[in-house]
């Protein structure tokens, strides 16, 4: 059965089947990664815009490289320089660039709900790669492949999700896309960073650490904004690390062995201890590696309609 | 018959057999684009280098697609960061980047001349893509081709490009393309927007819409940089909107069906009317469409010796 | 015989035999240069990135030419705008790369040693493309072949580097993969631009053009740092041409043939005549072109394991 969709907007409100196609064949494309050529011919003479309005390296790599690798032709769109500092609107320059027909975009966008509209008025499949603080569906993607890849399972496990949970599209993302998934899940942080209504979804809210540690399964800790976010949602950065940072000696007091998951980049130390990273319950290199399977999976499975 | 020139420089002076071919060649490659894999293999192995020393996006873009869909292999060469700004003389950037074995070179530049000057330091085929207010001279065979694609030909047709012609590359290409393929041309502007010698090219001159409208088969219209000529070449861009913008009712008045092209961005409800721009008689995203046609078929003629 | 190495770090401590394999294996890909179609399947479905923390057009523009064509896909990587902006740390950005299953690394960083630190905390293989005032290996083994070319050996040779040696890591490249090939070194500029303990590795010292150029085979003009150095390392840039600026008179003066060489981009009449660099005697563009045949042969030598 194919995807129940066009374009990969977000995880909240995605049907379960659809979310489990994605990861199940990202399963095939993990494989393709182990193999000494790792290129399929999947999307060749397809093309695809990466649309990053917000600078990215990591999430831009990652899709370049999937793309790269299903063989389909790839042009990059950065906004500095381009026509959108010309003062043109978003549908212009998204109506020009479908004229070339170009077959899918990739969108990263600081306003919530770009891709969105991008996908009202284009004709080419649109993936969201995170607008502003509502979603990122792929990252979420990522860490669910990841969590079954470690733990065999997503239902039932407990997931929390630790940080700043207001403005993070990594939280939106996960929350939905767990649920819909039968993981339970709980967020904790600062009373600051969690907005107010969570609980109506059905998540957990916590806001200490060692309240929530002695029942979760997984972490997923979010990266702290130390530029933005300091002295403003907490005093100090070491203030927060005291209260949030996941520690190795955090982890030993809750008694069980816990899964850990960052979207990076790091602050070692901040939100995470360096030795934690690097742990052997650590698996923050695997999602970067998964993360190239999923986007390989979405684009795949958008790009020939399966 | 191949074309008559190794570069596409300018359309001033050009042959019209070489426009015509160019033309006529566009067409097939505006058929591969309908098709579900809109690449061909003409230029495999072939090195472009598209040097942008002014940032552009639509140009670019283009012009990108338009190599990777001859399976070309592109290489961008940005002026920023470059060592133009260590100091470098464009014969040396040049001659240095022949020297690695390129096959083409796609010049965008500040500098009125700076491809003609190229064409004459270096050995690979150049194609300007906007030099200065000088030529911009695949735009201009886009909007022909456009044209004879809605109205079947060129030759006696009435073109009329509204707008300021003084510093208009567009302009300037298109003058040159239409008069060689038999249209007449006119231009409508302001006067501190109309160079003076523009009557002995064969040009009508007018300074008010309502006079030219009536006449004119085509309107091709410019873009007003708003941010350099409000207050300099027009007192406010609300005057220039009352005097100069193509709106509905203005259309009506005049009492023919005009098509509409304009290179693109637009601003909305100044030199265009939002409602305009969208309309049927409006072909801005069939010019941006066969934009890469004819790019194809200018690299496909240059690059082979066609 | 393989290469006795998984990285290209530097020329310092390189094997002979390693150097000699890289310049005969570079013949080769010289040849395919000049063919019309000058690609070769080599490292199809390999995935090359290339880290620039400092901006280069022509070495970056060299590699990524090398890169594909030897087929391999490339993916760019400017400092600006990303996660190194964010403050992660150069370890967890090359760990992270590396997960995306990256098969080599081209780095230019202003750090000396970030390569070399680079290479043990990745698998991928790691090529130097200049650090610092430290190593430029690839620029040193193309300046080899060029005098090889030109001159038919390296061995026995007297070779003179001009102009600033202590910020110099092309000079620094040089003098090692010179001394380990047989030639005999010199350097000449001002004593503030020479490090005190060359003599130490075997390299002759002049402060006067007139006393070591009557000896020379080949010189290595080393480009001056205008903006940095003038007043800082030598009274104005005048004085230096007058001291140090190669000219035809002085060539003349020395009486006997003087290969030149400059690694680019050229200041013409400061450290180097206009008249010389366009001269019979200068190799400056065969050096640019030589320079992705060295490129070509590394990639395939380390990306093959060969």
């Amino acid at each position: 059965m194919p995807l129940q969709t066009r374009n990969l907007l977000g995880l909240d409100g995605m049907k379960r089947d659809d979310i489990q196609l994605i990861l199940d064949t990202a399963v095939s494309f993990r494989e393709v990664l182990d193999r000494p050529i790792k290129k399929v011919p999947t999307l060749q003479g397809k093309t695809i815009v990466n649309m990053f309005f917000e600078s990215s390296t990591r999430t831009r790599l990652s899709f370049e490289l999937a793309e790269r690798r299903l063989s389909a032709d790839v042009l990059g769109f950065q906004a500095t320089g381009s026509s959108v500092s010309k003062g043109e609107t978003l549908k212009d320059t998204a109506r020009n660039i479908e004229a070339m027909k170009v077959d899918m975009v990739v969108m990263r966008h600081s306003a919530s709900g770009a891709p969105h509209y991008l996908s009202r008025v284009i004709e080419a499949n649109v993936i969201n790669a995170g607008d502003g603080a509502h979603e990122h569906p792929t990252q979420a993607l990522l860490d669910m492949y990841t969590i079954r890849e470690r733990l065999g399972r997503i239902e039932g496990l407990n997931v929390c999700i630790v940080g700043d949970i207001s403005h993070s599209r990594v939280a939106r993302s996960n929350i939905h896309g767990l649920l819909s998934m039968g993981a339970s899940v709980s967020v904790c942080g600062p009373a600051t960073m969690i907005p107010r209504d969570l609980e109506m979804l059905g998540v957990s809210v916590y806001h200490h650490l060692d309240d929530v540690l002695p029942q979760v399964d997984v972490l997923n800790v979010l990266r702290i904004q130390l530029e933005r976010d300091a002295g403003r949602f907490f005093p100090t950065i070491r203030e927060y690390h005291n209260s949030y940072g996941i520690t190795r000696q955090r982890l030993e007091k809750a008694g069980r062995v816990i899964t850990i998951l960052h979207p990076g980049p790091i602050n070692r130390d901040v939100e995470i201890s360096a030795d934690v990273a690097d742990s052997e319950h650590s698996v923050i290199l695997q999602q970067v590696l998964n993360g190239v399977a999923i986007r390989m999976a979405v684009l795949y499975l958008l790009g020939t309609g399966s």
